[in-house]
C-alpha cells in the first residue's frame, strides 16, 4: 500500500469510524458470542500473498464487531468510562504518523517537551500545588504512563529506593533484601485490585486499612496500622490513598492522612484514576485538599477526559525521586544535552523504555474543547447521575449503597445477595444496557457508571425502566 | 466536534500524514531546537474557550515538527528501527475508534481472541514450537505487551515466583525475603539495559555473563557463573539471552545456553525484540535454533515488522506460570466465563491492567502483505546493510567492528574513540543523516542501522559518500 491509496483508504477508515460512533446506538451493547468464537471463523495461518483491503474491511463487520463490547454505546454503565473524543483520534493519527519513540529527549524533543507543558497545563486546571509542576526550573513535574496500574507501581519503586537507602543511612550493614522484607505499604480496603499486584511485583507487604462508613480511610485507621507495624518492627514507608474507589467512588481522608504520612516519612501517592478529572471543576476540587502532603499523584485522562487510551498522567514533587530509582545509562542512548540539567528523559520516569507522542492527544482536546467545554462534559455526567439516583431512590424495593459524588451510582434491590445476583444477570443476559457489580461490606452491589460522551438523560431513563421491567419479573417469579 | 466535522477533519489529517511520509525526505532528519525550545512557543495554560482545528494544524507544521526527530526518514539509522506501514496506521485507527479497553474476555472478547489468534499466527510465521501456541487447547500462548522491558520484566516476575515456590517445597520455613535475596538472573554483557533495570524492579541480583569474541554467551560462560553462584549459597533462576543485542546484533549461543538451563530449571527468556522479525525468513530461522529450550520468548514487531509501536510480542510455553505471578481477581472484574478455562483474561499476563486493540495491527499488516510481502522487507534491509558494509570495508581507513548478520553495521574509523567521537559529533552536527553510537569493548563505535521503510541503495550510497567527506575533513584536521 502506497501513499495513494493510503488517502483512499484512510479516508475511508475515517467514515468507518465517523459511521461507527455516529451509530453505535444501534449496536447490542454487549456481544452473545461465546468463547472461542474467533478462532473458526478466519484461517489458521498468516495469508502468504498480500489481501485486499476491503476484504479486511468486510471482515472487521463481520468478525470483529459481534464480539466488541461496545464501550462507547450510550447503554455501557460498566466499569469506569474510558475517554473517545473526536479531537483524540485526530490527535492520535498524528502520532501514529510522526511515529517517533520519545523515550530520550533527543529521540524527538518535541515528543518530551510538549508532554511536560502538557503536565504543566493539566496541573493548572487542576490546580495542582506547584511542587508538582515542572515550569522552567521546577524539582517536580509530569509525565504520561500507560495505566494507573503503572503509576502506582512507579512511585511504589521510587519509594522502596527511598525508603531502603534512608535506612541505609542510618544503618550501613543492613542489605537491601534485610529491609525490603521488612517494609510495609498501605492502600484502604477499597482500593483497586492493581496496588495489590503492584505490592506483588515490588515484592513487598502491602496492607489493607479498613474504610469507614463512607469507605473512606481515616487517619486513625492508618495510625493504628502504623503503630502496630513500627512495634512489630516493620518499617511503614507507602501509602497509596485513593480519591474515588472502583468500587463505589469515595474519597479517602487526605487533610487527616497526609500529616501522618509526612510525620511517618511515608510517601503518599494519590491514585485518582477515574475521579481526577473532575477536579478540573472548582466545584469538585476541594475533593483533592490534602494533595499538598502528597509526593506522587496520579489520574487517568483517558478515563473521563476525553483523551483517549492511553494517557495517565502522574507528577511528583521531587522527579530526583523516580529518577534515582530507575536510571541506567548505556552509550547508545547518552546524548549531548544529557548533562544540561535543562532537559527530561522520560525513560527514568517509567517502567518501558519506549513511548508514542501521546502529549499530542492531551494538546488537541484541550484546545478543541477548551477548558469550559471540558467542565461542562464533567457536570453533564455527573447530573446524569443524580438524575439515575434521584429514580432509584424514588422506588421504595430499591437503595443506594454509597454517597453519589461524581459519575457512579451504587444501588441494590433491598433484600439478599441472590436476589442482586439475579437481576445483574438478568440485565446483561437482555444485552440492553451492561453493568458490572461489586461488594460493599458483603452486600452484592451493582454499580450504574456514567460512561459514554454521548449518554444523555434519555438512555438514562430508558436504563432505569429496564432495570425496573426485570426486577418486576424477578420479584414476581420469586412469590 | 461532532462526527460531520471528524469526516472532514479525519481526512485532511489523512492527506497531513501521507503527506509528512511522501515528503519526509526534505525533511532535516535530527532537529536544531535546544533544550526548552517549545515552552516559549506556546501559552503557559490550557485556553478557557475551544480553539480551531485550524489554527491547531498550523502550530503541529510550525511548533511540533522542528523539534521531531524523523524516525521514518530513510536518512534516519539511528537506534534500531521503528516500524511504520499504511496497513498499521489504518488499523490503529480502528482500535482508537472502537476504543475499547480489553482487560478481560468480558471486557471485549474479540480483542482478547484476535490477539490469541494472530499471536499464533505470528508464532506459524517463525516457526516456533507448537508448545508456545495457544491454539484450541494448548497450555502455551502469546500475548502483546507494550515493549520488550516489559517483556522480559514479565518473564522474570513469573520466573521470581515459581522459583520461590520450589525452594519453598523444599524448605517451608525460608520466606519470600529470604529467597529473593539469594536469586541471581543472567544475561549478558552486551544486553539491553533494560534487564538491568527489570532486576531492580523485582528486587534481584543480575549479572551480566562476559561474552565471547562475537559478542555472544556462550555455555561455557555461563556454566562458570552458575556454578560459582550455587557454591555461594545463591539461587540462579534466571537467564536472559539475547538474540541481537542493541550494541551490535550478535547472537547468544541458545543451543549451548538452553541444556545449561534446563538442568539447572533455570528459567531462559529470550529477547529478540529486533532481530526476531527476520525469523519469518527461512534464511535467518537458524539463528532461533535452541528456541526449545526456552521458557518465554519476546521479540518487537513494533521495530522491524511494520507493525507500529506497540506491540511486542511475549510467548510463553505454561500461560500458568504467568497468571500465577500475577492474579488477583476482584470482583467488579469477575465474568460468567472466567472459570470455564477456555478463556484468556490478558490483564494476569502483563504489568498494566488496561489495554488497546492492539492485534488489530497486526491482522491488517499481516493481511496486506502477506507473508512474502514481509520477507521481502526484512530482506531488502539486510542487503542495503551489506551494501553498507561493503562501502565501509572498500576504505581501508575504517573497519567493521561485529558481523554483520542483519540490519546493523557497526563500523569505525581505525585510530582513537576521540577520532571517532568527533566524526560522530560532526556526522550528527550537519544534520544530514543521523547515527548514534555504541561501546564494543573499550572502543567508541558507529553504528548504522537500516531503519526507515523508505530507504533504498540510493540514500545508502549518499550516507556513505557524506560519512567519508566529514572523515576526510576531520582526518585533514588532524594532521
Amino acid at each position: 500500500m502506497d501513499a495513494t491509496e493510503f488517502r483512499k483508504r484512510g479516508k475511508e477508515m475515517i467514515d468507518y469510524v465517523a459511521d461507527y460512533l455516529e451509530k453505535i446506538e444501534k449496536r447490542q451493547v454487549y456481544p452473545d458470542v461465546q468463547p472461542g468464537y474467533l478462532r473458526p471463523l478466519i484461517p489458521d495461518a498468516a495469508p502468504e500473498e498480500p489481501e485486499k483491503f476491503e476484504d479486511i474491511l468486510k471482515d472487521v463487520e463481520n468478525i470483529i464487531m459481534p464480539g466488541v463490547t461496545h464501550w462507547h454505546s450510550p447503554y455501557f454503565f460498566a466499569y469506569f468510562p474510558t475517554a473517545s473524543s473526536f479531537p483524540a483520534l485526530l490527535a492520535d493519527m498524528l502520532s501514529g504518523g510522526i511515529g517517533c519513540i520519545g523515550f530520550s529527549w533527543a529521540s524527538s524533543p518535541a515528543c518530551t517537551e510538549l508532554e511536560t507543558v502538557m503536565l504543566d497545563w493539566l496541573g493548572k486546571m487542576i490546580n495542582l500545588p506547584p511542587q508538582f509542576l515542572a515550569g522552567k526550573d521546577g524539582e517536580g513535574g509530569g509525565v504520561i504512563q500507560g495505566t494507573a496500574s503503572e503509576a502506582t507501581l512507579v512511585a511504589l519503586l521510587a519509594a522502596r529506593t527511598k525508603a531502603i537507602h534512608h535506612v541505609q543511612s542510618k544503618n550501613g550493614k543492613l542489605t537491601q533484601g534485610d529491609i525490603t522484607g521488612r517494609l510495609v505499604a498501605y492502600t484502604s480496603d477499597q482500593a483497586h485490585s492493581s496496588v495489590e499486584k503492584d505490592g506483588l511485583i515490588a515484592g513487598v507487604k502491602v496492607k489493607q486499612i479498613p474504610t469507614d462508613d463512607n469507605f473512606a480511610v481515616c487517619g486513625s485507621a492508618l495510625r493504628k496500622e502504623v503503630d502496630k507495624d513500627k512495634a512489630a518492627g516493620l518499617i511503614p514507608f507507602f501509602f497509596c490513598a485513593t480519591l474515588g474507589t472502583t468500587t463505589c467512588c469515595s474519597f479517602d481522608k487526605l487533610l487527616e492522612l497526609g500529616p501522618i504520612c509526612n510525620e511517618e516519612k511515608i510517601w503518599m501517592h494519590i491514585d485518582a484514576a477515574y475521579a481526577g478529572s473532575a477536579f478540573i471543576c472548582p466545584e469538585f476540587r476541594h475533593l483533592l485538599n490534602g494533595v499538598e502532603f502528597a509526593d506522587s499523584f496520579n489520574f487517568n485522562p483517558h478515563k473521563w477526559l476525553l483523551v483517549n487510551f492511553d494517557c495517565s498522567t502522574l507528577w511528583v514533587k521531587k522527579r530526583a525521586d523516580l529518577t534515582c530509582a530507575f536510571k541506567i545509562d548505556p552509550v547508545y542512548l547518552k546524548h549531548d544535552h544529557q548533562e544540561s540539567g535543562l532537559i527530561t528523559d522520560y525513560r527514568h520516569w517509567q517502567i518501558p523504555l519506549g513511548r508514542r507522542f501521546r502529549s499530542l492527544k492531551m494538546w488537541f482536546v484541550f484546545r478543541m474543547y477548551g477548558v469550559k467545554g471540558l467542565q461542562q462534559y464533567i457536570r453533564k455526567h455527573v447530573k446524569l447521575a443524580h438524575e439515575f439516583k434521584d429514580l432509584v431512590l424514588q422506588d421504595d424495593r430499591f437503595e443506594i449503597c454509597a454517597e453519589v459524588i461524581l459519575g457512579l451510582v451504587c444501588f441494590r434491590i433491598k433484600g439478599s445477595n441472590e436476589l442482586n445476583e439475579a437481576l445483574l444477570k438478568s440485565i446483561n443476559d437482555a444485552r440492553k444496557i451492561h453493568l458490572v457489580p461489586c461488594h460493599l461490606r458483603g452486600k452484592f452491589v451493582l454499580r450504574f457508571a456514567i460512561c459514554a460522551r454521548t449518554v444523555e438523560s434519555a438512555h438514562i431513563q430508558f436504563a432505569w425502566k429496564h432495570i425496573v421491567q426485570l426486577a418486576n419479573e424477578l420479584l414476581k417469579a420469586k412469590k
